[in-house]
């Protein structure tokens, strides 16, 4: 894979193997819990998880057209499948659909880790910063969409909640800092910005301010 | 197209281009008749035919970045429209909605075809078994999903039916198989699995036992 | 790109670049206003609108497999997310939903230019006359559909509105026009067709004729 030979120059870089699969794992679960009320089986519930957890980037390397990238390495179905099926045993017998709100603090830092990963590798590929910003939104948030729609639910973009605006700012910022710093400082950087971000829009339900928002709400 | 040089060594395998266009025929016409209660025009229905019926196949072909079968080949889209045309017309004049059920048998047999189709593609491409799975499933359940979301009703994903389990476990079948028989018996043996079990899921109303759903059902 | 040499032979497809422009402008705005109603924020109607705007393109490039769009030229995601910033403030501050309806007329004419663009691309591509005109149906409803789908709203396919007929007809008509006439009457010609089918269909709520409609409506 291009732009993927710097994974060997920061140490922190080599882990985003491990990254990848966090996410993956996070995700699948939150792709559980969410769907956890109605009457659906388990393979239902480990489609809806493997969904969510790969639909994001499915659709990233389908716009880039490089290969899928669990196509490529078939771990990250097993672990999302693996990670689905522990959750539905977790939820069916003791009822831990109370974990999902506390599992949104472990979504905001694995889906920022791979929103970073992937303006990083969509900027090896010299596309640009705004296509990479806009193709790590779309990683963010193309498995979660993907999830709501086939659960029959509102989707993400419908609501109040405060999900891919960190992913846009700290991008932004990301690909700003890139300009002055290394690699390293400035993930780090842009990684606790969207983290940081996200955490407050959970903790204290933000939402956009009034005049940023349509409607009676 | 690579993995098709085998297409000319076992007989039946001659015949695979037919059976694509036998899916295609049955996947439209359930399209049609899964939509037929709303004030739907001939467009639409002839669109919602066309992508329950060539929308799983088109996930695939996108997901291993080879040329969609229907751009390669237009007969599909040909076959598959006047399948809808034909059943639009039907169900119009004739009231045929109370034939879904009954189709569904044959849409059973047209997707384990073509599932077992997809694996072999998959297999001669050298991406693994469970690739070749995952994507016989994708091929099989992709068309619904997109017509179930379009249509508004609620997805495959959502209720009780046993719909895919048998491509899982037939999928499953085949590949194990495959290392001991030869290709023709092995994919006959895992399409009267996938069809026979298929069969007895619409013929008894099966569900997965209820230590393996969620909710209340 | 292929297919783009006869860009300058004659004179008005070298405004192409802008009419693909004014295309995303306008479904842009449209998106906007079709999600009107709801709470949503300045990130979610941005997102609609892009989705919109850019949805159809997408899935037209990604089934050629060629570059996508907006990937090649991120002019187009910029020009679409200030419109939808633009409309956002527009509905939010003076209630512009009144304008959904005359807005119509203008998304006419850009679906008809660019369906007759996305034509002359893929038949430039050697792809045959029925691919083309597909693609420019998938072009012409894909990013509305997404749309629909990602706000909740009954999708293009399920209502009576008489949209993507004409971009079929007037594609048809396009294709056979080539056959006796240069590019440019031929095209006009085409786009003539479909604008005032189009415009005829919204003046006089134009429907399928009850013998080509399912339902009881």
């Amino acid at each position: 894979m291009e732009g993927y030979a710097h994974r060997f120059i920061y140490p922190w870089i080599t882990l985003d193997y491990y990254q990848g699969l966090i996410y993956v794992v996070v995700f699948s679960i939150t792709g559980v819990l969410a769907a956890g009320r109605k009457d659906v089986d388990l393979f239902g519930v480990v489609m809806l998880g493997l969904i969510t957890a790969l639909g994001g980037g499915t659709i990233r390397d389908v716009l880039l057209d490089i290969r899928v990238f669990w196509v490529q390495d078939f771990n990250y179905v097993w672990v999302g499948a693996l990670a689905a099926i522990i959750a539905f045993f977790g939820v069916r017998n003791f009822g831990l659909q109370a974990l999902y709100r506390p599992l949104l603090y472990l979504d905001a830092v694995g889906v920022a880790l791979f929103c970073v990963q992937t303006i990083d590798r969509v900027l090896a590929m010299k596309r640009g910063g705004p296509v990479a910003v806009l193709l790590g939104i779309i990683l963010g948030i193309g498995g979660g969409l993907a999830r709501d729609v086939l659960a029959g639910r509102p989707t993400l973009l419908m609501g109040r909640e405060i999900y891919a605006t960190p992913l846009l700012l700290g991008g932004i910022l990301y690909v700003i800092l890139l300009k002055w710093f290394e690699q390293l400082p400035s993930s780090l950087m842009a990684v606790v910005f969207m983290v940081g971000f996200r955490w407050a829009a959970i903790r204290w339900d933000l939402a956009y301010p009034r005049f940023l928002r349509l409607g009676s709400g």
